[in-house]
């Protein structure tokens, strides 16, 4: 089995989604969490200068959702022939558009910019994205692709308390699909140990 | 064959690298261009409201770098392993990392922001990814990924004018490596035939 390590900050946010995948199968991983004070020093040494970076064996590789497909397709959670992969593909690429939507917003440096911005993502954006992904979910059988577990139903679950967190709200407490999918996820048995184990964060 | 059916914008910008794939094997499709006028009635009626949408025999996908994912599968500008389209997804997130930075600053609808934005763009963003594009395709044999020509190099080309747009300049004037990826894609036999005949359009 290859040796894999994650190297992100101590936080779930962008590398959770990784870390899902490799637990699903209970496959061992080196949880590297850079502390901020370290990061000045670490950051050229990372290509792009960014977080999370997956190494496999050695080699390194970045950018989150590139990642999560390559993990998914270990793991088997991918789809059984390309027009199937491209259902997967886009409905993570549209939880990905909402997450930096709100990104977009609670990243904003001026708060007098974020609080007008703030407006139309709560009232507009979010309901929009949230009603989407609802009847996604209830047109494939309590899953976002293909009426059965993928890895979009995991890259979700494990993004959602980053989301959560940028956009100030519970966002899935209206949403009986969306939390159906949730709870699928973290009741799978290499999950539910994986978020018992893991550190405690808030994002 | 497949009939395929490609509904956009009278633009280049994001339908663009799904023209270039195809065109690439000469694939026939239906370039579908939406009139801005007759968009609020079609608008509903597409996935999540949004173009472009790729029609494969009558089923309908959005998502565009999901859909030239698919695409390229189809036309063989792929990589021959799980490791090696991870390699080539990285460089395409990380070109579509660096349009939304673009994207963000250009839709800013209040000029003052827009302004204020525009200045780090110019000064440390674009510097910053045009500098690490170039240098990846120094080491890939003048490509984006893995030594040879990948969908990388046809996304990079084809998206080109579309951030030359809203850059508001000419983004590969002073980098040779990145010049040569998009002369080397301009010169393949279908796509040089795609580009004498597509519409002629700004972005």
């Amino acid at each position: 089995m290859p040796e894999y390590k994650i190297y992100y900050f101590n936080v779930k946010a962008l590398a959770e989604p990784l870390r899902f995948l490799l637990s699903y199968k209970n496959i061992p991983f080196e949880d590297i969490r850079i502390e901020k004070s370290d990061w000045p020093a670490i950051k050229p040494t990372m290509p792009m200068m960014q977080m999370p970076v997956l190494e496999v064996d050695g080699k390194r590789a970045h950018q989150s959702l590139a990642m999560a497909r390559y993990l998914a397709k270990q793991v088997g959670l991918v789809g059984s022939n390309d027009w199937e992969d491209l259902e997967i593909d886009t409905v993570v690429d549209t939880i990905n558009d909402f997450r930096l939507k709100i990104a977009v917003v609670s990243y904003e440096a001026d708060e007098e910019v974020q609080k007008k911005k703030r407006v139309t993502l709560d009232n507009e954006t979010i309901p929009f994205y949230l009603e989407k992904l609802d009847s996604i979910v209830a047109a494939n059988n309590g899953h976002f692709a293909l009426g059965k577990l993928t890895w979009a139903d995991l890259y979700f679950t494990a993004i959602l308390d980053y989301l959560n967190y940028m956009a100030k709200t519970d966002l899935i407490a209206n949403h009986e699909n969306l939390k159906k999918v949730v709870a699928t996820v973290l009741a799978l048995d290499g999950i539910k140990q994986w978020v018992e184990k893991r550190p405690q964060t808030d994002l």
